[in-house]
C-alpha cells in the first residue's frame, strides 16, 4: 500500500507538474522539511486524495477560500491548479465575481489581479 | 425586461423557499430596507443570476467562503441553499474537511457544527 | 494634571454613561484588572481623549472597524456610543451599507442585526 | 435618467481623477470587465453616490475598514481619495492611531507606512 | 508501533481528560467522523505529539492564535488545556494582555471574557 | 522613576538592537510620531516591560499571533526578536508547524518563508 506522503506527492505532480515538485524538493532543508511533509502528507495525501468531490472542485474551493483568507502566493498556485484541472476562464471570473459580494470588493480586486497575471502568462488572456 | 431586483427575489425564492422570503419581507423597515435591496439586487439579481457556473457551484463556493470568513449565521443559510441546490451530504463533508487544511481546524470545527445542525433538522443525519 | 487613566474614565462616562462604568467597575477582579486599566488608560485616556477628530467621528470609525473585525459585542457598545455622540440613524445605515461593499455582505448583515437591536431598544426604530 | 454605472464613473472621476479612470479603462479586458463594472455600478454608482454621509466621510470609513481588512493596495487609493475629499493630514493620523487600539499595532504600522508614502508623493510630508 | 491516531487520542486524553474524549466519541457520526479523525490524527497525533516544545507551550500558542483567529469555542477548550498543562492564572493574563496590543482591544476583551468563565468554573477566580 | 516611554525604548534596544532604534528614530516625523510613541510607550513600555512571562515567551506569542494576523513585516521583526531572546531554530519550526493546524497551511507557508529568510541572513540555515 502506498503511503499517504507518496500519494500526496503524486497528487502534487498531477496538479502542479513535475517541475514544480522538483523545484520544491530542491528548497527542502532541515528547517522547512516538516511543513513540506505536512503539505504532502496531510494536505495532498489525506485530503486532496479523497474521493467525494473531484480535483476541479477542490481547486475551485481553494481559489474561493484563498481569496477570503488574503493569501495571494497560495492563490496564484491554486489558480494555476484550477486551470490545469479544467476550470475555464469563464468559471474563474464567476468565482471571483461572487467573492466580491461575500468577501468584499477589495478582496476580489486583489484576486482578479493575481488571476490576470496567471492567465496572461498562460496566453489565455491578452 | 425584468429588473435585477425582481430577478434577485426570484433567485432567493428558488434557493431558500417562499417562506424565507416572506419572513424576510416582514422584517423590512426603514433602517434595513437598503441592505435588503442590496442583497436582492446586487447579490442575487446581479451575481447569483449570472450564468457561467450553476447554482450548486455558487452555493458550494459560499459554504467555503463563509467558513473562511467566520460568519456562522450566513453559513447556515447557505448550507441550506447548498442542499436545496443538489449538494450531497458527502460533498458537504468534503468541502468542510478541505477547509480544515486551508482555513485551519477551528474554522472547520465551527462549520461542521453548523452543518450538523442543518442536516439533523432536515433528517439527513441521525 | 489629571492622569491618563482618570481622563479615560471621564471619556467612558461621557460616551457610555455612569451606569456602564459602575457596572464595569463591579466586574473588576485581580484577573481582568490590567485589561480594564488598559482600556481606560490606553484606549480612552490616550487615544479617545486626543483632539484632531471629534467623538462622533471616533464612534463612526469604530462602527466601521468592528464590522470589519467581526466583533459583535464591541460593535453593540460602539453603536450605542455613536448614537450618544450624535450619529443619526440615517448616518448609521449609510456606514453599514458601505461596509457591505468593502467587508462583504455577510459582515454587513451581521452588523445591521446588531444595530437594529440597539435602535429598537432605544425606540429609534419600530 | 443617468444609469448607475455612469453615475459611478462620475464619482470615480471626482474621487480619483480623470487620469485614474482612463488608466483603469485601458486595463479593461474580457476577463476583468465584470468586476470593473461591479466597482463602477455597485460600489460607486449605488453606494458612494448615495446621500446621508458626505464623500469625505465615505473616504474616512474606507481608510479605517481597509486597515482592518489588511488590503494595502486599496488602502493606498482611498488615502488618496480621502485627501482629495478634504481629509487633513492631522485627521488621517488620528484615524490610523485609533486603528492601532482596535485593529492592533501591526495593522496600524502597515497603514501608517502606506499613508506616509502617499503623503510624501504629494509633498504633504518631508 | 502505535498509530498516529492512537497517539493523538492519548494526547487528547491527557490534555482534556477522559470525560472529554468519551463525550466526543459519543457525538461521532458518519458526517463528522473524518474531521474528528483529522483532529486526532493530524492535530494531536502528528503535531501535538512532537517534541521540540512542551505541551504548556503548545497550549499557550493556541490561546494566542485562537484569540487572533476569533474562535471562542476552541479558545475555551485551550484555556482549559493550558491550565491543565501548568499555565498559571498570571501567565494567562499576560498572554491576553499582550494580545490586546497585537490583535486589538476587542479581540482581547472577548478572550478575557472566555478565560474568566473558565477560571470561575474552576474556582481559580472569585 | 523612569517613564514608560523610556522603559519601552530600553526594551526595544534589548530586543532589536541599538541600530534598529536609531534607524527608527531617523524615520520619525510629525505624521508618524504618535504611532512611534504608542509603540514605545504602550506596546513596549506598558506591556513588554511587565513581568509574569519572560521576553522569550513574549516573542514566541508574537510569532504565533502575527502568523494568524497575516502581518509579514511585523512577523519578520519578531522572528528576529525571538532568536535574540533565545528561541531556538527547532522551537521556531515547531511554533510555525503548529500554526499550520490552527491558522491553516497557507498562513504557515507564508510564515515559514519569512522565517527562512531571517535564518539564512543570520547564517542559522544553509
Amino acid at each position: 500500500m502506498m503511503e499517504t506522503k507518496e500519494i500526496g506527492r503524486q497528487v502534487i505532480r498531477e496538479l502542479m507538474g513535475d517541475a514544480f515538485l522538483e523545484a520544491k524538493d530542491k528548497t527542502r532543508n532541515e528547517f522547512n522539511a516538516p511543513i513540506q511533509e505536512y503539505a504532502e502528507d496531510v494536505c495532498f495525501g489525506r485530503v486532496w486524495a479523497r474521493e467525494g468531490i473531484d480535483r476541479k472542485q477542490r481547486s475551485i474551493l481553494n481559489v474561493a477560500m484563498l481569496t477570503a483568507l488574503n493569501r495571494p502566493a497560495q492563490l496564484r498556485s491554486h489558480v494555476e491548479g484550477a486551470l490545469t484541472n479544467g476550470c475555464t476562464v469563464d468559471e474563474l471570473r464567476e468565482i471571483l465575481l461572487q467573492a466580491a459580494v461575500y468577501c468584499g470588493l477589495p478582496a476580489a480586486l486583489d484576486a482578479f489581479r493575481v488571476a490576470e497575471e496567471v492567465l496572461k502568462a498562460r496566453k489565455l488572456l491578452d
